[in-house]
């Protein structure tokens, strides 16, 4: 743990007090999102101590240059990345002709920050004592739309509580804005049109290379006591980037001025680009029209609708509910699952680093969410995703020297193209094809909607099966199939021969493959043609895919009776990490990455992932096992380790280890456990949270396609409950020490297993399971 | 091949024809040095075509920062590159105010480069058509003086052919350049000084960061007809960056107008930084007084003496004969051997890439020919360069986690910090601090001095065994020491597991250090009781090295009876180069870099270099089964590859094959065989060449403290002769197809062997030994 600023709360996340070196943590933990854009908790105002300024749209990226030391064949030029977006929250205000700014205030007090997750808005509040002796009481309170995914309001409330002022507010829009994390001190957007009209202004600016045409839009309404003033702007402050509304108002002491500013971004791939100002203006009616407060109470409601269904609670224990509700609102407000052209950036819209893009973590992390709390149409839109960019991903592979329709997904994508640039992990982290097979799999398991498969998936199935079985080599020493130079799900082993996970999943995908064609060819036979005719693929290759499959090698250890993380695991000097000395950690700041790679060390579960996807093909002894023997060796220096481990633990019975497993998975970023929240939140490792609770301690699987649970509690709590959306049925389940309560919506019966046994739901009963 | 342009010749390197895009490639081939600068053969006179500038001061480096994707910790903040130092051959000529630029001229005839090898200077020579339609002959000389190494020299001709004329001649200095290979675009150069006095300019400069403080000058002679115009400029032209002197002449059609020119550099290095003009001026004096000619004359001279030793003829196959001298010839350029300060970068100073930095190169590579044709302190004064590194390279290794005096010298470096930045390379090619330690036992072997181990090897032998015993790791499994993540010679494999090559070179270092603390022991107790006290090294530490030496695992086949070049080596798809498509070679630039990693594709050889350096612990039967393995599956994608095989094949009596390898590394660059000549020359590999014919062909060996011959010759060769210095004597031999001749300079008797057998050799009594 690194902080314990955040006050614990069970549905907000508070600060209390100005502090100027958690400026930058806070603009991460309180940044706001709607799936469209994403806003950090940058000040409205000036503010000139430090921060890291982020806006962002939802899609709209650039290809910054890669930047390597030796260039590899096969690199990707670009490396794209989520583009800072021009500001519309900007409202510098004057008293008396001072620019408040918090940095300079003689004052700041009873500051104060909340992150309404219920509600879904942010407000920050305090008292100041400007240079210029005013003192005056600031509320801002501020919220992306949901309902109106181009929309964000702030209202902005000015009290003077010592003396008459006179008061200039100056709500701008600038697209002068840079990226923290440039490479090359590039421009990144082109301003090409700025609009003053009124109380709106516009300035539409387009994506160098990636030419996203892009309307930043304002409208302001003012307000004294409650009461609307309708006055059109004193003066416009316009320059070749920015636009400034600038309204003069007189404030006697007590008053209330409030300025109300309606902004946000409409993009031409939702919007023809010629009609990005006229999208723009109809936006700002509707909003305006409405006004903040009924926005506010939509926004209410449609944040209340998602928790219906996606809320967690935890009785007895507030620091474990609160994380977890930040983690479950961090995944709403990053990805809606409304358009399938967007996926989940591992920091969401809170930062720049990982370039705001795709990762193998959707797959493997973030879909048994989003299947479990949503609609499973935004599952399949995840998975759309994938087969949008098919031929994406057979061009990758042509480049690294596949053929015939072979598919290697990329490590690090906006648009399909590869866009990571470290051999180690471009090159060889391939299993991330395996987690796209496996989602397939893992989304017609759960949904029960097959559908998807030979509309698309056969597809991208056959393309993983192609690479697979080209990139496997024939050993003639062991007579069987092995992966040479793969790095594995943990990174701190590279370039390393028969990653068993690798392996396993390489096999895996190639029989799933074979499954699926017969199914498809058996009860899909006009989609079965399409897809023979359109991928060439025959019976030679097939069979050439099985006897890969045949013939996988696997290391495994007959002493150890483990399966090796890859060939030589056993040569290291298994040193558990309990007993390296605690200056040493974290390793990947203390160590030189030699000493890393030779080390036994793993940055994030790699046997244990394949027994977390696998776990019907091993026995709980067999997992026991290599969980005994892998987990001591685990750093957890991944934020996508502890989640998986905390499940396993739990599995296990071993509630107290699952539960500090748990604790740090979802407080990771509130507690800033790896000193770096300031960046941006871990967005992607919150999904495996909400697996921790649901998979881990209430033992949910899909067995015999029907939904088991298995319920366990820390016993630090004492109670939880948490929903499902299995197959269209809310399934609600409430786990006491004493008993496991379950509730059905809907109308028909269903039975489920609970610990093993046969227990049948009637709708609207609650079922209660003694233990 | 990729050029044929360079004409046969036995002592010059001549290009015919004026071609625009040949320029670079021979600027390259066309540089001259002298150890302590050089300088590419860019034009003296404007020239608007395309070109790649570069003057070079030994041992002036820049600390270029680091670019790298994702950071490693241990990696070096910045990467030393030879800098492009202030100019001082620019001449600038019009023509009646026209600028005489070869790329804006009507026609350019008759043009020709000469490198004369024999002599040391290059000389161009043209007649161009200007556009106002002057017809001018114009011939430059230019120079680098070996006995005044601070010195270039220019004699600039000019004759207007078709009308009389006048010329203005700018000689000037410009402080004002660029380096090609930069990262950022930063300036490297702070100008503090610019000082104009009559016929002679001086321009003050620092490096930026490394501070180093040089002083660039320049004095200009006029002669028309050959007779000296005492005259000074007519104008001067000054900017903050730049000097020109402004001479104005009129010359008659048929006149010979010659501008000869002094320049060069005086460094803080080698002079008090407050008397670098003085110091210029005296250089300038001393070399105006002797005048263009006599300093000429003492060039020819100069280099007839380096010739005179390291001289290798070869009859009845010009371009092998022409190719041998431009490798000697470079590599007398680049190091002269005087300071211990300086070293051989790999590619010395025609061009930037590699940083002019010191590689391992050194060590494998250059020693023996500087050893067998120079005086010994020539070879010593390269490994006192590592001694006096040795600090650094304890601190290096403390960097990546080692401790007790440890040492692993720097793969890349300028000042005995590292100074590369791939962690596979700078982490894991560990094996240079073998070589390293190899150089010492050479030094030795061959010259017979030992001095140099008591006074300062033993400490560096035992800085390298601490490195390699912690290094290390036991393997439970096998009971035996594995060295885990490594690199070996062969960069076409990364972060591999028992890499033959570095294991046997790891325990080799442990044994020899082991071997010379005895001998120091008893030889020179002084000096052992000094370094014990200064390492601290016990017995109880050496016999932990002597545990790791004694149980070293090597990796090997007893199916295939060869030692492995790694862990895992027989995994691979075992198919030989032979067997690629052409269309796929070379590797590195068609393949991607995980393709390469996983293929059995040799850069250069791994196990092969251990058998070179160890030739004599294995029988000529296991090298020729190790040969038969490793050769097919080397693509000798390094220059530094073909020489090793070369003299192994010739070991192997074959003949046709060594004579192939030896055609490759002797006009490597001459006939651009990799396609980047212009980048610069592949300077330490040509010792590679010397070496294939003196250790190849001549069979040359050291066999009980002796010189020990085994001649052979190519079929396409008439006779090839050369000498070594061995022990102080020098030995001349000469090889035909029936005899080799051996002759002794000296006072005494040496016994040698050829072919096994001992051969008495008198001085000055050639011995002649029948096929």
């Amino acid at each position: 743990m690194n902080q314990e600023y955040i006050k614990p709360d069970s549905w907000s996340i508070i600060e209390e007090g100005f502090e100027r070196e958690r400026v930058k943590s806070s603009e991460s933990l309180f940044s706001i999102g709607n799936g469209a854009m994403g806003q950090r908790a940058n000040f409205e105002e000036k503010y000139s101590g430090d921060t890291f300024q982020g806006s962002y749209i939802a899609g709209v990226y650039y290809p910054d240059k890669t930047r390597v030391g030796w260039w590899k064949n096969g690199y990707p030029e670009y490396f794209a990345k989520v583009l800072n977006a021009p500001n519309w929250i900007g409202i510098d205000v004057f008293i008396e002709g001072e620019a408040l700014d918090l940095a300079t205030c003689k004052v700041v007090k009873d500051f104060r920050r909340e992150l309404n997750m219920k509600e879904g808005w942010y407000r920050r509040s305090f008292t100041a004592f400007t240079p210029n002796e005013v003192e005056l009481a600031v509320k801002v309170t501020r919220f992306l739309s949901l309902d109106l995914d181009e929309i964000g309001a702030i209202k902005y409330e000015i009290k003077p509580l010592n003396t008459d002022v006179e008061i200039t507010a100056l709500p701008y829009l600038d697209s002068g804005i840079t990226n923290e994390d440039s490479n090359w001190d590039d421009k990144f957007w082109s301003t090409t049109n700025l609009i003053s009209e009124g109380k709106q202004a516009f300035i539409e600016a387009s994506t160098m290379k990636t030419n996203f045409a892009t309307c930043t839009f304002m409208r302001t309404k003012l307000f004294l006591n409650k009461k609307e003033i309708d006055r059109d702007p004193a003066s416009v402050q316009q320059d070749e980037l920015s636009i400034g509304h600038s309204y003069v108002q007189k404030v006697k002491k007590g008053e209330a001025f409030e300025i109300h500013k309606f902004g946000g971004y409409v993009v031409d791939t939702n919007h023809k680009k010629e009609a990005l100002v006229p999208a723009a203006k109809s936006a700002l009616k509707t909003a305006s029209d409405l006004g903040f407060d009924a926005l506010l109470e939509l926004q209410k409601e449609a944040w209340n609708k998602i928790w219906e269904m996606s809320d967690i609670t935890i009785e007895g224990d507030i620091k474990a509910q609160q994380g977890i509700r930040f983690n479950i609102f961090q995944l709403n407000q990053t990805y809606s699952g409304k358009d399938s052209r967007l996926n989940i950036g591992p920091k969401g819209f809170t930062g720049e680093k990982y370039g705001g893009s795709t990762y193998w973590d959707t797959e493997a992390y973030c879909i048994p969410f989003y299947m479990a709390t949503k609609d499973q149409g935004v599952a399949r839109n995840l998975l759309e995703y994938r087969f949008n960019h098919l031929e994406k991903a057979i061009e990758n592979a042509e480049k690294l020297g596949f053929s015939n329709g072979a598919a290697l997904y990329p490590m690090v994508t906006m648009n399909g193209e590869e866009c990571h640039n470290e051999w180690e992990i471009t090159f060889e982290e391939i299993h991330r094809n395996g987690a796209i097979a496996f989602a397939i799999y893992n989304y017609y398991r759960f949904t029960g909607d097959y559908s998807y498969i030979p509309e698309m998936g056969l597809e991208v199935l056959i393309g993983i099966a192609r690479f697979w079985q080209q990139r496997a080599t024939l050993s003639e020493k062991r007579n069987k199939y092995v992966i040479l130079g793969v790095t594995g799900p943990n990174e701190y082993e590279n370039n390393v021969n028969n990653n068993w996970y690798t392996n396993y999943l390489a096999k895996w995908c190639i029989d799933y493959a074979v499954e699926q064609l017969q199914k498809v060819k058996d009860g899909y036979p006009d989609d079965y043609d399409r897809i023979i005719g359109k991928t060439k693929l025959t019976d030679s290759e097939k069979s050439k895919w099985m006897k890969v499959a045949a013939k996988m090698y696997f290391p495994y250890s007959k002493e150890k009776e483990v399966f090796l993380q890859q060939d030589g695991f056993l040569d290291k000097e298994l040193i558990s990490v309990a007993d390296l000395p605690k200056s040493e950690r974290p390793i990947n700041q203390k160590w030189s990455w030699d000493r890393i790679l030779r080390s036994p060390y793993i940055k994030q579960g790699d046997v244990l992932q394949g027994f977390y996807f696998f776990e019907e093909h091993f026995t709980t002894e067999e997992l026991g096992k290599h969980f005994d023997f892998y987990e001591p060796f685990t750093v957890h220096e991944s934020s996508l380790s502890p989640c998986l481990h905390s499940i396993q633990a739990a599995k296990l019975n071993r509630m107290e280890q699952a539960y500090v497993f748990y604790l740090r998975t979802s407080r990771l970023d509130l507690d800033d456990y790896n000193k770096e929240v300031e960046e941006g939140l871990h967005i992607t490792s919150m999904a495996g949270t909400w697996m921790s609770i649901v998979e881990g301690f209430g033992g949910m699987r899909i067995v015999d396609d029907k939904l088991s649970f298995a319920p366990k509690i820390p016993r630090q709590w004492n109670a939880y409950s948490f929903k499902v959306n299995f197959r269209k049925r809310i399934l609600k389940i409430n786990v006491s020490h004493d008993e496991s309560k379950f509730e059905l919506d809907g109308k028909e019966e269903m039975s489920i297993r609970v610990n093993g046994k046969k227990v049948v739901l009637t709708p609207r009963e609650e079922v209660i399971v003694k233990k």
